[in-house]
């Protein structure tokens, strides 16, 4: 029989959305279903590593980079966000509940085989550059997504 | 033959996208598809009594219970907000209209016997009791909503 | 072999999120899949024409159609709207990059067959008008929508 297949675009660029992209990614690989998370527009800063890395880039790419989220950890809610306030609450709730940070939902993804792809349009458009995203992760555009997709059982954009 | 499935996950806790939520369910119910919608994150909201009810909270959790929505009623909009003018307006159009609002179309999806379904982990993080919430609604997790999904004909993220 | 479907909700009414959508309507439609989207709520502005249309109206509903954005290209932005600065970087960043801005996309969708759907029940709450949306669409309910996602094998909510 062939494997159950789940893709998740994750377009959005809070934590909170995130965390719910990750959780049922790592869900489905656990249920042995084939599993692909599309990052595209902001939700590409999931996958931003939070050092600075050296990259030229126009005026314009060098804005876009500052103002967006350098990586998972840094990403606000999309509700209660409190200027960062919020992050902070949920984060030492999530602790004392044992419940994982949205970077360890993110390696434990990768060590399941979740496919993390990077859409190369919208990362032309932000300006972000291969070096500045996390390592062994695949890059590609929506042909690709869309060839995923149309033999999914669960398509969710998120 | 099977019955077509439809499963929504409600994370938003915004009115009108549990209204779309919502539509789409009842919708579904009515053309005989067996409809599960799993609340997640701020989509608990829609969930809980308007009433306050007495249970044990942390400091944290108190925070959480005041700062969010007590109910489908006091849910504010995801655009056009304005410090809840926009929900007034929407309610009032609304009503001229004979549109349902949301506190009508949670009951009559319970009465279509839509599956109400509350997300366990994320009660737990927020802070949230099955007091608090509605009568008649079921509690799961991710696993239980991946079953159901992946064999789904409409699967939403809303 | 039957067509694949792909159908698209779209309830918001912000031009990255638009955007999204009709790259993947138009990328499946490419691929000869039938494609629908679903405009409700938020989502019919991008099918309002931009010239204002002299049509009777409640002081409601005139109202609403002021706040609104009339048309694709004067949405806002999911993330770093900026009062309006972030729309004007993004499509400067598009031009650049000759990536189709939302206009374009939207005609292209029209001449692929993508099906342009405006659901009828948010045009009364919204108080918008048939004169006041492009031509060649439809006209549709949540009933139809169904029809179509219950086949579909790519659905999404955006």
């Amino acid at each position: 029989m062939d494997k159950k297949k789940t893709t998740i675009v994750l377009f959005s660029g809070e934590y909170d959305k995130a965390m719910a992209a990750y959780i049922i990614a790592n869900g489905a690989a656990a249920y042995d279903h084939e599993v692909t998370i599309f990052h595209t527009f902001w939700g590409l800063n999931a996958l931003r590593k939070d050092a600075q890395v050296p990259v030229k880039k126009t005026f314009m790419e060098k804005m876009f980079g500052k103002m967006m989220p350098r990586g998972a950890d840094k990403m606000g809610l999309s509700k209660m966000n409190f200027a960062g306030m919020g992050p902070k609450m949920i984060k030492q709730v999530m602790k004392k509940h044992n419940a994982m940070p949205l970077p360890d939902l993110i390696e434990m993804a990768q060590e399941q085989g979740v496919n993390l792809v990077s859409c190369t349009m919208t990362m032309d458009l932000l300006g972000l550059q291969k070096e500045e995203l996390l390592d062994g992760i695949e890059y590609a555009g929506v042909a690709a997504y869309l060839g995923e997709a149309s033999d999914g059982n669960v398509n969710l954009f998120i």
